[in-house]
């Protein structure tokens, strides 16, 4: 059986404006491709109500799991969980257990913290929503049909992350193996590396240059579930650098 | 007259397993909101040809421009521009300038390297493409319509992005201006700053918590292309924290 796929919504004119360099990315494809749900596809959208509601509705069709990050704090521009419902056509409204668990909250901090209309609106959610624990600060993310709403802050979304790790039905891990070799270039190994990945379809190939101080080299990465296949693959890709007359050196250049 | 929007297409499967950490979108979402052509869409997408040419045609007709980071280099998964020629319905063929470029860089080093056929794909483009320069390491960009082609290492695409601002037609340059408090929590704000969002709906104002070692608090952004109204938001901003007994602070938490 393949693989469920994953994409994610990035929700927020701070990455797309370039004041924040998104740091959510990186953490939820790995921690993905562990668990077996590759991720496919990223889109990065602004707080603008039909953008998100569109992006949703596209990618909640295509995809078996949908993720988002961001929009889900007490202010004004916070509005992910109201497009999230008008995207499945459901009421937003006050989530009984959400409300309780910060009205709760507030009460208890020293000195109490005022359950204003602003916190209110953390606790306002799709009708039928079932909650994301956030062990950090309280406030919950969501989960609505295959849509899973996270908050942006990284701490934050990697705690809900990994209390919902629990409840995905994952597939077969995606596994990596890399050898590296310092003074190569793509240009002279390329036609011998098209030709290991035409004899390996099932194994994902890829060739990434990197330039250093102490010099330049090409890192081979073979990614995919099946653990003999990719170690097939890494040995043809060590015997085609040292054909090429170079030191094969397993795993990525440190 | 409104700023002309863009949109960023990283592609490359290496970003959506998590093995790299995207650094090209912040650099072109800065650069571009300095030039007036806003960033409003990224998305993120593999080394497929059927989702290559769907996005393109998808974005490139909602967008005034589109930019593209990666799979431009010698090796099998590098095939940004034999999709993008498809995407245009133009044939994929040798592009004069960019074979004698390359052709020439190869019989220049010492000792002279092959102008083989994986680096022959690097100067086949899309019939009718102009060049984007790439002074770091020859093989060159390319533009056809409104879609702009650069590759995924970092360095390189930076360089060919500058020798590009010059040809793009941009808008009113976006500013912004950042009044921070520490100590406060959106909560307490979030019932003013929206009241100055709703007086001012040309500029674009975001809260932005924050969570250090050395305590919380709260980043308020205010962005547009109208200073005189920039300002005006930020007295207020300022005004609202110190009216709750914070301090506000000119400029982003340092």
């Amino acid at each position: 059986m393949p693989n469920p796929t994953a994409c994610l919504l990035i929700i927020g004119n701070e990455v797309l404006s370039g004041r924040t360099q998104d740091a959510n990315l990186k953490f939820i494809a790995t921690r993905l491709g562990e668990i077996g749900i590759p991720l496919r596809e990223v889109r990065v959208i602004p707080d603008v109500r039909d953008t998100i509601i569109e992006t949703v509705n596209a990618v909640r069709a295509r995809f078996d799991y949908v993720f988002t990050t961001g929009g889900i704090g007490p202010t004004h521009d916070d509005i992910t969980a109201e497009c999230i419902a008008a995207a499945f056509g459901l009421p937003w409204e006050p989530h009984p257990e959400a409300w309780a668990l910060l009205e709760a909250s507030y009460a208890r901090r020293d000195p109490p913290a005022e359950f204003n209309a602003a916190r209110q609106r953390m606790a306002t959610m799709p009708r039928g929503a079932t909650l994301i624990d956030n062990p950090v600060s309280v406030a919950p993310g969501f989960i609505i049909g295959n849509v899973h709403v996270m908050a942006g802050v990284p701490r934050i979304m990697q705690a809900m992350f990994e209390g919902l790790v629990p409840k995905l039905a994952g597939g077969t891990p995606v596994q990596s193996l890399a050898v590296h070799a310092h003074g190569l270039m793509e240009g002279q190994l390329a036609e011998g590396l098209a030709a290991i990945q035409a004899r390996h379809p099932e194994v994902d190939i890829g060739s990434y240059p990197y330039y250093r101080p102490e010099g330049n080299g090409v890192a081979l990465v073979a990614k995919g579930t099946e653990r003999a296949a990719l170690e097939a693959v890494a040995a043809a890709m060590a015997e085609l650098i040292a054909s090429l007359g170079f030191t094969p050196v397993q795993g990525e250049p440190g």
